[in-house]
């Protein structure tokens, strides 16, 4: 398990507001020397508590509207159809830019974010994508309008 | 609106999965001088199509257990409280580390992707802080399990 301390965390914080200070200028921030800065972001990568580097993508390539969808299958008398069968679906998702992020919900269901340019846009898709797949038990849709916490994961997740 | 053409969504793209690449390495990945790619980046950002550079961490920071929570608000008698409790539980929510996003749904809807370290962390987090709170209609947990697109959103997302 990975111990940090209040520095390392520090540090952490930093990063993610702006991974692209110096180490001088952290050093600053913090009233540390360099080398210590230095130090200790190497051994973070090293240990993979940072696990990469990446860039969030500003508002006008992000999508305007947004929902969760939650999709349940209906159950069939073959088990492992069910199993192939959601798979299926979640590479199927995977592969539409609309699909921000799709993960596997319980045995029978899958969850995930989508997004449009606009309202309409997004219901279409949902109704043309999503609502037409085969032997759906539920097909539910949360919008997702002002975000309180966490509002960088659009930029963070939209394809280019 | 921003107009990006190929190179653009090439350059793009190399920064979402590395960052911390140099412009000669951008440079040489795509073929082109390095004072195009130089010049490149520093209109996208001037142009805020990259918003910022982040940092994600890595899986032993994370949450292993996960799940999207959609909550419905009873609807008052007077409208003007259920704007003002809707808003009240994002502040509440977005204030807790297991909490790791939260948005309004809808009129008098909220949802949340919420962590904890186990599956009965995360249980107790739903039972003993969401399902408490007053005036609520409806409360409904989907688990997040395997990730098949986006799979960085919770290192991004997870506090330290």
């Amino acid at each position: 398990m990975v111990q940090l301390d209040d520095l390392d965390r520090a540090i952490l914080r930093i990063l993610k507001e702006d991974a692209r200070l110096t180490i001088s200028e952290i050093a600053e921030k913090l009233n540390r020397p360099e080398s210590t800065i230095h130090f200790r972001i190497k051994k973070l990568q090293e240990k993979g508590v940072i696990e990469r580097y990446t860039i969030v993508l500003g508002k006008e390539l992000q999508p305007k509207a947004l929902a969760i969808v939650y999709i349940q299958a209906e159950t069939p008398i073959i088990e492992d159809f069910l199993e192939r069968y959601i798979r299926h679906i979640i590479r199927t998702l995977a592969l539409l830019p609309n699909v921000l992020m799709v993960a596997r919900s319980g045995a029978d269901g899958i969850v995930a974010l989508v997004g449009a340019e606009n309202q309409e846009k997004l219901n279409r898709f949902v109704d043309e994508t999503i609502r037409v797949l085969p032997t759906l038990r539920r097909v539910e849709v949360f919008p997702v309008d002002e975000i309180g916490k966490g509002s960088g994961v659009v930029g963070f997740l939209v394809d280019v």
